[in-house]
């Protein structure tokens, strides 16, 4: 099960990053993401929502505990899958795992070629796996 | 801008709900649903995943709060959006609500006429919008 879960999970473009507020209600982002070994990273980018960015770093100071679900719908409901990590969730504070995660993300996504990621760096270390059907 | 946030969170098919257990860690599944005036609805359907849907059961009875994504990912990165909203969750009690509730979850699934979700059916009742960009 888990080499299946890894590859969905790996090859997905986008994902669902939920982590909980101080006051600990849920928040929910869209995000791109890269996943080496047992740890998911994922740049806060630079575009106009730096709110929100900060929110999801304010939230994992406050509650480490993520969760990211990636997931394939259709009409045809036989198809559907998911894949769902929970794990602790911490900023990238060394700088070689820095540039190891922007290397990554960049691999993945060409898009971060031309503009790299500014902000920092959230590292999910996975704790445990869940994946549907 | 809420009209067309209401339009895209509306026409979305896939939607992910965000909770949190008992134990205070996000909780994330992707779930159909439907939007009816400022309240959405899903089923917990018949699925092999019983575990997982008195999961989020249990979770609401914990804490109330909910929280339901949508968005829209390509590659063109410059076509991105996403609209969440926040909620009080509640499992529907009303047989009357829960009957509007299956009724409109089954307009917009012609896939609930042939096996109508026999579990019980969520009602979020937003208290906030918010959409990017």
């Amino acid at each position: 099960m888990k080499a299946d879960a890894r590859a969905r999970l790996a090859d997905a473009r986008v994902a669902r990053l939920a982590t909980v507020t101080a006051e600990g209600s849920p928040h929910l982002v869209p995000c791109c993401f890269v996943l080496v070994g047992d740890t998911v990273y994922s740049a806060v980018d630079g575009k106009p929502k730096t709110t929100l960015a900060l929110r999801r770093l304010a939230n994992i100071a406050a509650h480490p505990r993520a969760s990211l679900l990636v997931d394939h719908y259709d009409d045809d409901w036989s198809t559907l899958w998911w894949v769902r990590v929970d794990a602790a969730a911490r900023v990238v504070a060394d700088p070689g795992e820095r540039e190891l995660a922007l290397e990554r993300l960049t691999a993945k996504y060409p898009q971060y070629v031309r503009t790299p990621p500014p902000g920092d760096v959230l590292a999910l270390d996975i704790t445990r796996w869940r994946m549907w059907p």
